[in-house]
């Protein structure tokens, strides 16, 4: 194979036809693959079967002196505050423990920042005449949603790998409307990029001219290695606190990709201050969140080093998934110079960079050979990616076998917007 | 026994020193009893203990073609649609599956009306110069907690063993800053009242000035019978959609009472048009609610006869107590004309009307004696009550020797309460 570059037209034309041949038996196949979200697949789901039974009878729903099927502690579990402290390197005490979404729970704060304002609000935002959010792109869809579900004004800023562009960010911020940012922070989606230290320690000591500007730290991802050992990650909380900032940062996490998806339990945990603020509302919304499923996940996970090891297993049957991704891309795009792709260390996702303006048509031609995709442009703020650049793929729902014929197809459809692009 | 008003002062005085030194007695022995909750007891939450292992292994997990285990489905499992339905005798269309909180559901929507606006709202609640809602009284103090967190104008609107003063509430909802009304139509909380059909059918054909005023219709107590079969009872949705007011009502339930509370399984049902309107607004904030714990209620629950069998069993733990709370309020307070209350066939609650100003003192004493019971005043818009009368009865939590032990205190105190009065 050539860069397309180096052929001439009509050697062009005649491997689209070629192409395009292939891409018409595929069709033809109706296939059904999906890589569009990062949903855990079977294999990892049945991992994790013991957590159906761990609690079995009325003495194993006892814990901490609370009997978990009956009514009351609002912020949860204190076990599963203190598996999740663990876990994220913050105090037991700086944990509110949710549902089955980590999302709601940042959906909630940001609902609550609009009908209540936060602890430093000098009014609910609902209030204000603008509201500015910055989104670090390509980012996650769901979190670029949930803030122009707001009607919030959404500024994109540039991510490269070691995270944010804080030159940009300590401008962006001296703005008194712009009220947060949403943040990744290791293996980020889609790239799978590990902030740095530099990076973290930026965000931590920033100086927003809004006194209730939100840090959305968003940690999915915190035991999620792929390829490796588990990989160390500082405490943002008391590096908020150090550089002054003790209620700026909110972080969340969930069991969702270690358990069951959307079936686990989440956390948010912030300042003690924030905690009291924050449960001063939520005693309004919620009596507690299902301490049963909090007390299911603390018998089955055990402890961090236990999460941990189970996370291991899953990476057993993730890291082949990514190989694939990855290995078909060297081998089918590479040598031709139509995209490049990072290479994570964990996380969901791995992130593609086609040359500009073929996002979109490759998906589109994937859809039609029965491969669903991320739209193009859902990585960016308003689903509009000014490059047409980005894909991300999700490799763990498919079984490898359909990974390999989804990716095979992928590579297919990529060559031919690029030479529909130049023919 | 003789009423108090028969005595003369010096009697009285008598009366008052021999309650007291028995009062002193009791203060003493440093119990702690708790009548303050609708909370299920013990032996009601071990009657259910099947739903633990209902689903076991990956097999048990798929319903409806779906792996219960992953991400997907916003609204729901099909199957725990079709159960509230049958349950409330609306569609499984019109049913939105929710976590382990109907609160939450009702907290929500109130928040998405605050932020976003309902389906007929002009603009959204927050934007709004006024926002009033009808509280039905005494009433749920949970309810009137969520409205008053909005900083709504709280209306208080009598209620009779009918329902909420229908003449009123007419009257009331021509002002287009009232935007709706808490309402629990069977087995009211804390009168245990069925609303009669003719309340029901005035409330469903409504009027109101606001185009987007929300009927909240808790049918929290929908299967709770404590004494006697099951009582049918009509489905609000049709009802509301024969008036011509297809959007006006929210009618919710959950599980709580039924298998865990706290841990249990939720619905919203509303018009399909609502449907559609509101899930354009969750798709943002969550991915769907848990679905296996929605399966393993559908697998444990079965069916609405099923369901009904199920609650037969905990009335046949709740009767003795419920029939302890009322005898002896028959017993000790009867004769002496110091209160009146309800004998409800359901629900979770007595309500005791004392005489007026009585209420709050019987309560500080019962604390005293180491009797918690729900706060004088809860069951009124902004905790005030305005005859100082209204006490909420909670006897399902505690073991039936226990309540026999708080009842007794309970009536010592109201006497004592009493008599301080004309002393």
């Amino acid at each position: 194979m050539e860069p397309f570059a180096n052929l001439t037209l009509s050697e062009k034309k005649a491997l689209q036809n070629e192409l395009r041949a292939e891409f018409d038996r595929l069709c033809g196949m109706k296939l059904k693959l999906n890589m569009a979200r990062g949903k855990p697949g079977k294999e990892q789901l049945d991992l994790v079967s013991g957590i159906l039974t761990v609690l079995s009878d009325p003495a194993d729903c006892q814990c901490d002196g609370i009997d978990v099927r009956n009514y009351g502690n609002l912020s949860g579990l204190p076990a599963a505050k203190a598996l999740f402290a663990e876990i994220l390197g913050c105090k037991p005490e700086q944990c509110f423990i949710g549902g089955s979404a980590s999302l709601q729970l940042m959906y909630d704060l940001i609902a609550k920042a609009w009908t209540h304002g936060l602890r430093h609000s000098p009014r609910p935002w609902s209030q204000e005449p603008k509201v500015k959010w910055l989104c670090p792109a390509p980012g996650y869809d769901r979190h670029f949603g949930v803030s122009q579900s707001f009607g919030m004004e959404l500024i994109t800023v540039p991510m490269s790998p070691e995270g944010p562009d804080m030159d940009l960010v300590e401008e962006l911020v001296k703005d008194p409307a712009v009220k947060g940012i949403w943040c990744v922070p290791k293996y980020s989606n889609p790239q799978g990029y590990v902030y740095s230290e530099q990076t973290i320690a930026r965000l931590a000591a920033l100086k927003p001219a809004a006194p209730d500007f939100a840090l959305m730290w968003d940690n999915a991802y915190c035991v999620h290695e792929v390829f490796g050992d588990y990989l160390p990650f500082p405490d943002i909380l008391s590096l908020c606190a150090k550089a002054g900032n003790p209620d700026m940062v909110y972080e969340f996490a969930s069991t969702s990709k270690i358990t069951f998806p959307g079936a686990g339990i989440s956390v948010m945990a912030c300042s003690e201050d924030n905690q009291a603020y924050l449960q001063g509302l939520l005693k309004y919304q919620i009596i507690s969140y299902d301490k049963v499923n909090q007390l299911r996940h603390v018998r089955f996970l055990q402890s961090k080093a236990h999460t941990v090891e189970i996370m291991q297993r899953h990476a057993r049957v993730l890291a082949p998934k990514f190989s694939c991704v990855l290995d078909t891309l060297k081998r089918e795009i590479g040598p031709l110079g139509l995209a490049v792709w990072e290479e994570p260390k964990g996380g969901y996702f791995v992130s593609v960079n086609t040359l500009p303006g073929l996002a979109r048509r490759t998906l589109e031609l994937c859809a039609q050979a029965g491969v669903t995709m991320t739209a193009a442009g859902a990585t960016y703020p308003y689903g509009k990616d000014p490059y047409d650049s980005n894909i991300r793929i999700a490799p763990s729902y498919p079984a490898l076998e359909e990974l390999e014929k989804a990716m095979e197809i992928f590579c297919l459809c990529l060559k031919l917007a690029a030479l529909e692009s130049v023919c």
